[in-house]
């Protein structure tokens, strides 16, 4: 802990797209101080500013009190002062870095792919989810050796945390829902830097992004589910099955992802346009019940004139930690058609982690 | 008919956008000579290069022998040689305009889409329901006084085109299709010119088209439905109900409209993602069998990259006649979903008009 | 003056692109108190939301203490209380409005084109030519009956204020230019909403904006040159004759302008790139030391990296309320050539107004 | 020589960016049978659309007579039989591998930079300066040992080609230049694939490509200026010279290079606007004299609409062989500005190097 009783965190990952996010929302927070910045070896020594020369792509300059921060190598034993580590690593170092890590006592929280099927680590959208902190003490106990603080907690894929906030308020509202159709329209920055080549997309939709459909359709059943009743499996949804099909595009749109959602209710006769609105409006999350920092006043905003939400108006609304919700009307074929927009680079990413480590500190899985 | 041998035809609306696409169509066609223009009173009686001066908006420069042609006014006076009047008029004054042609025993193919619901009207994608045409004789009989050349035929908002194309090809291989649910993302041209202001379009999404929606669900049973047997009405695809769900965006592309298509049949087992490919791909219409000018060699192309059909690269194929379809793959909610892009500027919109009158002509219906 | 001892302020053209700016930047400002909404007749006595609907465009919601303030006709009678009257009006109703509100005895701070070149009104860029409101006692002299508290003052056209803002620097350090040629790439806000037709830009530059051209160079002559010694004229820049050559482009970005400039000294050596960077870097202005609650930290931000500033990257920096500068090189032709690039809609736009006022209250120009 | 007739060639680098290009050209050339395709070792062997697969971008189809064509290796024995050796490799294997293919008595024509500053090889705009090919018997005479008939021709910078052509013309027409200057706004295509980051270049311009701006005020001077008596150097515009200077910037363009350019004439008084716009509109070229199958009928197209040309509507006009010029006006500072249009991956890319085979050809220089 810091004079100014802050926690010491650390990013792995630091010089990449989602790291440098970790920074600016780290740079000045209330409860952690940015202590450690890990990138490749190549970068180890370096002051930030250097590291990252020609990477930095944020609208914000690099905090000044980052810029001269030096940079270190992705080894446990450089973090070990952290109470958390964020990961913005690449999925390719991000599975053995993370599990070192993890073995060495330290609690990850990463946005990285690798460990969210993982059957012992929970999969948490802040404003879903937290109930599977509960199955930390399994993840903890099934290690050799067993760990008594270490752990891996993972955030969703960007485009699917924009899908299951409104989902979750519906199944809180109405009950499991049976049938989910997504159809997404993704911004470029989901695909980091330098990512989607400009001749690819300007003028231009790209109808695939390679896994994210595969991604959409398992996560959220993950998501929604429960954990079982001895807290040490996820039951995906299970007592109730909820069958998803997701189509995923890449559009020409720097920041948010939108998508359109059609659902069916398992319980009908299904609610009505107006009803689903009031329980989107409604909703709560705990993230707001523990007053954390980094949460929305509105989980899910509602937009009442017809052509919102739209990813350049809305995305930085609430520093893009809530979703907008717009358009709720009848399905002819499901029950319920919505659009649903969700900032890819907050939410969908930095702003989740950094929103699980409020939890979980609020919750005591930081003590 | 002229000392070449061809039918003369005339342009409502030749100033506007759907107007320049008819005479870049027209202007070397070799069964149609474009012998009339018509614009608003406005610009009647200037040269075509001054009426549509800072309008025209195309890659190709005013074809020769077009530049210096005299616009007149939309008055069927003027257009009583013209064996074909084709239609880009805006909504607002085709209603009046088009039915006054009509009254004056013109025949009028229609952009249009004031009489796509009317009851007496054919709803033709060339590639799909020129059957349809067998109504004409009904609708002139219809008319007060009954008419003996005049009729009005509209061809299927942009949207709707890229959608019932494959749809119908289905419906030929393995029966009708039960549900139907589509998520557009269409191109700007789609709205014409000045159509929509940049500022709401660069780096966005607008997950709103006003009507869309509604017309994309409506259009698709009228077309894949047959007539009734006393050729005196359309059956709506009554004998087997179809379902359709749109949900319909605009995005940052200059020509083309994307869709995702998620389909489910009425007879079970559905046939299989190699099936269906199949069947696209021998997909063959009647524009086609009759040898018609504007008709694409290959009515559905399939791609085989995971990533294609695309906007930009894709689009200009076979000249914007036919259809892309690609990613035909197992849908875990209904039972098959694909991707399908349409010019909407081509196909979706003049040269369907230009092949309508085509196929009218071979069987028949211009004598 | 309200309970809090803020001055109230007015809006005419609160509905449009300029008016909204000028909200945001006034719902919360230390001195200055939003207290009548001007708009057309059409929209008089309605809640400010409802007069706004479907045309507010920004990126922040309509701040709370304003969506329920009546909006009133553009007429001076409803403006007495306001001690300043910021104009976002289009050209065609500012002439006679902004003239009556001054003739009523009321300041009017402008963002429109018309009193520009009025030899009478001063043409402020905040952070250059603030001395030139000491012609504001002549151009009230001047008026019949003569005026005691009303005068206009505007602010530049939005591509000369990132402009003139480096040359001042320049002139300051280094004495008279001789020559300017400027190269612009202008963001599409600059035409307002709806402005720009996604048709005409995306995918394209237009390389025209028209009247662009001779406001930058002839504006840039007002701003530069000073008063006469009486203080009833502008030189122009007469003592030392400046030539200006203007290219302006309309580019696919939405806010910020890029300027390309090259410069040639009136006096010879020239300074070396260094030394302009330096005097650049070192530029402080008159609202800086007057300690305007609105003025940027950093007048003029130098940038090291070669490829910046760019518009996306960097005209957020302080609010956009300063000038981003780069690749300061020696000119083959000129002395010396640079970037410039200036938030059209902030700078350029309503924090010049705004900029405006603070400083004439700290100089007294608004007892 | 085919069966046909025509002269067999082949192309260097044939899978990447402006491989493809030359690939679109050839495929069906009246003169030229495309025979042999170079690529990396890693496709060597492998038909053309495998080697291909992922990469080929364009909007056209890969032509079906190349689609199984196998790829070799890009060394000179497989290129024998070769009349010409077109390369768009890019600039790392460009040095060593077009100079080994000279040494093998072949003739290249490179897109590549490597060779244009050299001595000995000519940098041929083909719309400006064929009379450089007569440097080609000193270059053969000067390799070691003397060639009979390899050499390297080398085409201009994309950004230049579009500066030269305008200015030749008015040097033809009005005497020699004195001073140019040059502003950009390059198309993304310039940069190959991936190339330029869609997060680089969406809602934003980049002022700066490396190189570039040296590039267009060196290349510039060898192109304008001719050779000397004995057809043993380039002048470099020696007898006049002429100084200029270049800002380059990288805008959200697919395709099609701006420059807004302003010139002095050595001789006073310059000429008039109208004077220049009809030296431009009467420029003739060796390439059309001689009648190349790939030269422009009009070589300058001036356009008279004070928006115009523009990227998107012009690149296309006469297959993108010709430069577009609009805007033609006095300049407060020098004597005349005006904007030039190129497509650069036409015209500025593949186009060249095929019409300078064209030129070599009518000219004796391929025999």
């Amino acid at each position: 802990m810091t004079a100014q009783g802050k926690l010491k965190v650390g990013v792995l990952g630091a010089t990449g797209t989602v790291g440098q996010r970790f920074i600016l929302q780290l740079s000045n927070h209330p409860e952690f101080e940015l202590a450690v910045l890990g990138a490749s070896a190549s970068s180890a020594g370096r002051p930030y500013k250097e590291a990252v020369a020609g990477r930095w792509k944020q609208v914000h300059p690099i905090p000044d009190n980052v810029r001269d921060m030096p940079v270190t190598a992705c080894e446990a034993e450089n973090f070990k002062e952290c109470t958390v580590v964020f990961s913005g690593l690449d999925s390719t170092p991000a599975g053995p870095i993370e599990a070192a890590f993890r073995a060495a006592n330290l609690r990850v929280f990463s946005n990285a792919k690798n460990y969210r099927r993982d059957p012992l680590c929970p999969l948490v959208v802040p404003l879903v989810n937290p109930s599977h902190f509960d199955i930390i003490p399994h993840q903890q106990a099934s290690m050799s050796p067993p760990l008594k603080q270490g752990y891996i907690i993972t955030n969703a894929n960007c485009s699917t945390t924009g899908v299951v906030v409104p989902l979750k308020a519906l199944e809180d509202a109405f009950g499991p829902l049976d049938t989910v159709m997504v159809h997404t329209m993704q911004a470029i920055s989901g695909s980091g830097y330098p990512g989607v080549s400009s001749m690819d997309i300007l003028d231009n939709v790209v109808p695939y992004i390679s896994g994210e459909e595969e991604k959409v359709e398992w996560e959220t059943c993950k998501i929604l589910g429960g954990l079982t009743d001895d807290k040490k499996a996820f039951d995906l949804h299970a007592a109730s099955p909820l069958t998803v099909s997701a189509h995923c595009n890449r559009v020409p749109v720097i920041d948010g992802h939108l998508a359109c959602i059609s659902v069916r209710f398992a319980k009908q006769p299904a609610p009505s346009p107006e009803q689903v609105n009031e329980a989107l409006r409604k909703y709560r999350c705990e993230a707001q019940e523990l007053g954390c920092h980094s949460a929305p006043a509105q989980a899910i905003t509602i937009h009442d004139e017809p052509d919102r939400p739209q990813p350049r108006l809305d995305r930085e609304w609430q520093n893009g930690a809530g979703v907008n919700v717009g358009r709720v009307r009848e399905d002819p074929v499901l029950d319920i058609k919505f659009i649903s927009l969700v900032n890819n680079v907050m939410l969908g990413a930095a702003t989740s982690s950094v929103l699980n480590a409020e939890i979980a500190l609020k919750k005591g899985y930081l003590s």
